[in-house]
This record gives C-alpha cells, sequence and structure tokens, in this order.
C-alpha cells in the first residue's frame, strides 16, 4: 500500500527544476510532498544568461549569478542530491536510476510524480581541434570559470567567436570588454539570425564600428593548433583566423537523451512536448520544463525551442503549482528576445520574414527610424524598427528593433499586442507613456504601425 | 452654388489642428480643397511638453521644440493666418468671424468643414498677487521665454512652484538644474495626485532627497509683492514662503469658451464631446482634437480630460483623415502618463484607486519592488510596482511605477495588456524581453502580476 506522502522527484537543479520545487513546497508542506531533486553539476538555480557579463567583468564574480544555492533550497526541505547524474527513467516502474559522480555508486529511486528540467548542451561541432584547450563553451558556471582561467593564464590577446547569434555577440562584448581583438565567424549572411538580414545587417555594420571583426558567411572546418597542442587559430574554407582563445557561441539543442529513451514524446526540434500545464503528453504524472520542452509559438501556431532563462523560470512556476495541486498554464511565446553588443541594443518577437512564409503568411513589411526620445532631447538615440503585419486581416505579425540606449525594450509593447492578437491598425491607437525624455510625440512602434497600416491595405 | 472645392477651416495652429490639416492635405490636393488656419499666438506646432526641458537648460533653443514652422505650412498649401484670433462660431451659418490682432480689423470666413483644436489654457487662481513681474505660467512659448528672461534678470536664487502634477515636478526638476533652491508648494496629501498617495509618497520622498523643500497639504492663500511690486514669497495659511520667482504649475482646462458660445456640446469636465471619428456630436461637418475635447477613458468607460501632446496628434490624424475622405477613429485612452524628476521617473497608466473606486469597480492591489535590470547587473535601479485589479474577474485596471533608469517606459506593458482587456492571470504568461540588462529573469510588471493574481482570488 502507498503511503499517503507523495514524493515528487525532479531531474535537473536549475531554473526549471528548482522554481519547481519551491513552487511546490509553497503549496505542500513536507508532511505532505517529500520532493528529491538530483543535479549532476557542482551549482544549482543559476544564471547562466549572465555568464557573458561575468566574463566581461561587469560581474564581479561567479556567486553573484547563483539565485539559490544548495544550501538554500536545503533549508526549505528539499531533498537535493548534487554531483548525481539520473542515467535512467524507467516510466513503467515510476522510478529513477541514479549514479553518484563522485563515489560511482547507482540507486534506483521511485516517484509519484516526476519533474524534468534537463536543459539544453551547446552544439559542439566535430571540427578537427575542437577539444583543444583554448577552446570553450560558455553554457555552464564551470564554462565561465574555465574561460576566465584561459584568459587569465593565456599572454595572447586574439579571440575567434564561432557563431553570431546571442551568445556569441554577448561574448563579443564580453572580450572586448577585456581588451581583446575580436573576431566573430559566421555561418550565415549577417549576424543575429533571429533578424530578417536586413536588420542583422544593422547589427553588422554596428560591430564592425566597435573594432570587431565580422567574418560572415563563413563555415570553420578546422580549429588549428600549435606544437603546444594549444589552439592557434580558426580555419574557414578561405582563411585562417590567428586565436590566442576560442568561443564557440553556435547555440543549443534540448538536453533529451534521457527522455528520449524512456519512450517519452520528443518533437521535431528534439525537446520533450508537453501540454498547456506542461504536462509530458500523454504522461499523467510526469512534468517537463525550461530548455529541454519545446513550447507553442502563440503567432504561427508551431512548436519552437527557446532556450531561455524567463521561460524556464515561468515553466517551474506552472509545474510546481500544478504538482503542489492548485492549477496554472503556460500558453506559450511570441518570440520576445533582447540583447547588446557594448551600446547596441537588438531586441525582436514573432515572426521574421521566413518564419512568416514558413507558417504558410501573406505579409506586408514596413521598416522605419526613429528616436528613443523627443529628437530635441539629449541623448536623443536612432532606432531601426521593422514590422510584419498579415496583408488582409491586418494582425500583427512581428516586430525587431536595432538601436542604442531605449530601444530594446520597446519590444514589449509589441510582445503583448501579438499575444492579444492585435491588428496594426489597432496598435495605432495605443496609448503609450510620452514625455520628451521617455519618447517622440509618436512612440517609434507608433510610427511603424502607423506605416504597417497603409502597407497591409495597399494591393501591391 | 457651393463650388466643388471645399473649404476647411482649422482653429488652433498646434499639435492637433495641424497634425489635421496636414493629413487631410496629404489626402486631398489644393484643388479639391482649400485649407484655412488661424492661430493666435505667434508660433505653430510646438511641443509645449518640451518647455521644462528648454528652462532647465537640457533643450538649447526655443526653435528646436518647434516641429513645423508657418512657412512650412505653408508650402504644403495651408493658408496659415498667424495672430488672428476666431472670437465667433456661426454653426448655423457655417462661417467664423476673426479678428487680426496687429490690426485689430474683423471679417468673416466660411467653412464647409471646421476643425476646433483650442487647447487649454492654465488654472490660474484669482489669489491676490497673482498678476505680479514674477509670477509664470508655463503653457505656452512666449510663457517658457518670460520666464526665462526673469530667470536671467532676477538675481535672486529662491523659486516656488505652485503644484505638484506633471507640469508641477517638472518645473522643479528645470529650476533645480538652474542652480535655484526650489520650494513646491502642493494642495494634495502628496506630490503627483495623478498617483496614489502611497505612491506619491515615494515621490515626495525622492524629491526631498534631491533637496527640494516638499510642502503638501498647503493651499497657497496669496502671493507677497515687495515694494518694487514684484513677488517677495508665498503665503499659505500657515506660512510664508521666500521666491524671487514662482511657477504656476497647476494644471489646465480645456479651452472651450468660444465652442461653449457657439452651442456645442461640452462634457462635464469642460471639454467638447466627439464621436469615435472625433466629429463633434451632432454636428455632420465639425470636428475637435486635442487639449479641448473630451476622452474616453476604455477602463472606467468614463469621459476624461487629458492634456497631452500624443493624444493631440493622433487626434489630428484621425480628424485630417476623415477630413480628407479616408476614414480613422481614436476609440479612446488608458490614461498614460510617465514623467521624471532629476533621475526619477514616474509613470501610470489605468484607474488608480480613487478612479477605481468612482467607477464603482470592486478591486484588489499589490505593490512590490523590483530592479530594472537583473540584481547582479551593474545599474540595476530599485522600482516599486503598483497593481490595481479586479476582484472576481482578475482585470488588469491600473499599474503605477516609481523608479530609476529603466522604470517609466515599462507602463507601456500595461497600457497595451489594459487596451486589451487582459486579466493579471494572462500577463502573468507575458513573454516580455529579457536578458540580464534589460531586466530581472521575472520582469517587475510579472512580479506585480503574480502577486495580483493570489490578491483577486483570495476572498479577503
Amino acid at each position: 500500500m502507498r503511503s499517503a506522502k507523495e514524493r515528487l522527484v525532479i531531474i535537473g537543479g536549475d531554473a526549471a527544476g528548482m522554481s519547481a520545487a519551491s513552487q511546490a513546497r509553497r503549496l505542500k508542506g513536507p508532511d505532505e510532498l517529500e520532493i528529491v531533486a538530483f543535479e549532476r553539476g557542482h551549482f544549482t538555480s543559476y544564471s547562466a544568461c549572465g555568464i557573458p557579463y561575468w566574463v566581461g567583468g561587469d560581474v564581479p564574480s561567479r556567486d553573484e549569478l547563483i539565485a539559490r544555492t544548495p544550501e538554500e533550497h536545503r533549508e526549505r526541505d528539499i531533498d537535493l542530491r548534487m554531483r548525481t547524474e539520473v542515467e535512467e527513467i524507467d516510466v513503467e516502474g515510476g522510478r529513477v536510476r541514479t549514479r553518484d559522480l563522485e563515489s560511482g555508486s547507482e540507486a534506483w529511486t521511485s516517484y509519484d510524480k516526476l519533474v524534468i528540467g534537463t536543459g539544453a548542451r551547446p552544439i559542439r561541432p566535430a571540427l578537427p581541434g575542437i577539444d583543444a584547450p583554448g577552446v570553450h563553451g560558455v553554457q555552464t558556471l564551470d564554462d565561465g570559470q574555465a574561460l576566465l582561467d584561459t584568459l587569465a593564464r593565456t599572454p595572447g590577446r586574439r579571440a575567434v567567436v564561432i557563431g553570431a547569434g546571442y551568445i556569441g555577440v554577448e561574448m563579443a562584448e564580453a572580450l572586448i570588454q577585456r581588451r581583446y581583438e575580436v573576431t566573430v565567424v559566421n555561418r550565415g549572411t549577417e549576424p543575429m539570425s533571429t533578424l530578417d538580414p536586413d536588420m542583422g545587417r544593422l547589427v553588422h555594420d554596428a560591430m564592425s564600428g566597435m573594432g570587431i571583426e565580422m567574418v560572415n558567411g563563413a563555415e570553420v572546418t578546422k580549429i588549428l593548433t600549435g606544437d603546444d597542442g594549444r589552439v592557434r587559430a580558426v580555419a574557414t574554407e578561405d582563411a585562417e583566423y590567428p586565436a590566442d582563445v576560442v568561443v564557440l557561441g553556435i547555440g543549443v539543442r534540448p538536453e533529451t537523451e534521457l527522455a528520449g529513451a524512456a519512450g517519452l514524446p520528443l518533437g521535431k526540434h528534439g525537446g520533450l512536448l508537453t501540454d498547456l500545464a506542461m504536462r509530458v503528453r500523454g504522461h499523467e504524472n510526469i512534468w517537463a520544463g525550461g530548455d529541454c520542452v519545446e513550447v507553442l509559438d502563440l503567432v504561427s501556431g508551431r512548436e519552437r525551442h527557446i532556450a531561455l532563462g524567463t521561460h524556464a523560470n515561468k515553466h517551474g512556476q506552472v509545474i510546481g503549482s500544478n504538482v503542489g495541486g492548485s492549477y496554472a498554464t503556460f500558453p506559450g511565446v511570441v518570440g520576445t528576445a533582447v540583447s547588446k553588443v557594448c551600446d547596441l541594443e537588438i531586441a525582436r518577437t514573432g515572426l521574421r520574414e521566413k518564419e512568416a512564409r514558413a507558417a504558410g503568411l501573406q505579409y506586408a513589411t514596413v521598416t522605419i527610424e526613429s528616436t528613443s526620445r523627443a529628437g530635441y532631447y539629449p541623448g536623443a538615440a536612432v532606432m531601426t524598427v521593422k514590422m510584419l503585419a498579415e496583408r488582409l486581416t491586418g494582425r500583427l505579425l512581428g516586430v525587431q528593433i536595432v538601436g542604442r540606449e531605449g530601444a530594446a525594450k520597446r519590444v514589449d509593447i509589441a510582445a503583448v499586442a501579438l499575444t492579444a492578437r492585435m491588428t496594426v491598425d489597432q496598435m495605432t491607437a495605443l496609448d503609450l507613456g510620452y514625455a520628451p525624455p521617455f519618447s517622440p510625440v509618436w512612440d517609434p512602434v507608433l510610427v511603424a504601425a502607423r506605416k504597417a497600416v497603409a502597407a497591409v491595405r495597399s494591393t501591391r
């Protein structure tokens, strides 16, 4: 006979898993619910998004990136087992097999409810030389520390960043701040492939203006090493780029080998598939959240994989509520992302052109330039806003913004409008905050919306 | 017989009137539509909202506040008559009587279509001494110039600002920047009566911290003058505040004497009443917009008077489209306003408690503190967010924010959510821009929404 006290097992001690644990604990005390969490690494609940700023020196210490230590979780009656890897999920038997990474010992732990928060792993292409000393990923705190150690030890000042997505551009900034000569080698035609190429071009120009060497449309073929075995250059088909240190910023994939092996449903991006309550589809007592799941894109109606701490935290909150006997949902995302390279701010939400085409949508695009403040107010900075809207209906489909101070967070206006399925016509009447230090009399997003109204009405 | 060419007459050459003129001209050329605009002052299309920053020195010259000069309007085939006051609207006869303020000559001009954009006038209480030299309003560019002339001429460094609304606090900042000792005398219990008093208290404390003497709950009884007839102090029932210069920042009323005398419909705030297309109610061929009209508050369903350049521009755009034969609407406002005093940012949207009570709504309030960026990121600044939500339905009713850099424009998230009539529950899932330089992993608005969800569910 099963005891009245349930056991919740959590795989992965970062944002999704530990938010779920904390929220479940808020709703159910230790006499009702036992919570056991397994984490294979050395840290819990940390901000991976903060690693570039720690490497760049804006954040002085690793500890500042840790929202909650293992001890703090344990104080809340969460039985946290660090350096313990889950090697198998026995869905039928309702148990997981773990290995203590220090002692090597194995054990089975049964669960009534299971939460999977195994995160994502960086894409690490199988290139010659990829494992040479001096080549670094930046996914975990351990990775960040290893890179900082290399930077401290290596006298050379030439850095090559492979990849020009969020991680790539943020790491370029970090290395610039560390006074490296930085080259970014990027497969795409422009950096930031989450933007349309015309907007990516603005990022390219701005980064070049910062003294960063931008190499686009270039596939890395190998990492060259010196006599000491350390990295000495990055080679593409056409050229070699000398490097004292190489940073991989190519992106991540859902870490779902364990879940896949257990027969849990994976989507075409390799992420776990869940319902609105973050329950794994077809499994009454298993939830999943964070970087290991796919999420519904509310604009296209398709599943996407987006590795972002803010989603992981929301997933954890929703899972914890549901596991704890309340009810909460995560309806999906609209694809909002913001980033910066030095003083350049970059933002997007909704669909870019490629995504709109893939979703079979007929759309119009407009691009406008405006300023972050009234043009006459000191510090007014130019920003470019690109807007996509559906032809015939006028529904907003997406917004991309590139600018300086005050540019990125304006994308939130569009994020809310997308969630509400507003038309660009409706957007022109939005009552946005206006005062000369904060906005022109027509906010840049409204200027774009006005132009989009005309564009969607046009039959050309 | 009436000719095929219509005449549009516009009363008032600022934001609403001239935006309407420009938009109508875009849609109809001078062979189809004659546009005659009357302006009693010396300037057209200027940013009154920018005056405090010109007085404070952030904006070096008056000309920068002028978006379009009379000459620029005339180049677009708008027959602009400056220094010409409209003294009567003959609605029945479809004509207006004007007086040339230079020559004194009078004339009648007939119209097919009429646009009223007469703006607002500052409230100027009938206090003894109110007309003394050294007492200044700041509604027009002429007012601003007069104040600057006084500041340049007067050796004393003591300034009293009467009123602590937007104009009052912005003028306090301007005078601080001019190195005056500033006292703000305010009738309300706290500054910024557009906020709830608990949020106004934060503004009070911050302004005191900037060295501004804050006198709240004090009614000014008279302006005291010296032997030279100039202002020397401001008196309340309890005290006298020495003043070398006095600035009136008490607010404005719709300038609708002319419209009222013509029998056009006025609301209870004294503003013209229009329909969704900004047409004056009951009048086929008369439109009105800007500071002289009342607008529908989409949250409370009641009419309000809000003098704000961003609304005036939108009204003008809508009127010009409709006058020009297209169709556009201004559905209403949600009451968004942003402002700053030195580095303190202040924002509100929707209803404050008093307004929610007046609208007969049952509501819950929550107040949270968070930061503008990830807590570990340099420059993360504390902000306080207060949120009102309707009990039982959970509908968002209003948000107030007081903080430093990055605080004010976050109110736009709530402004869009209010327009879409979102619940606080829906808001918790909003996909807002997250990266450490821009936001904590839970944006402060989301933190407030989460807490509001719990509050509206509570039966207490």
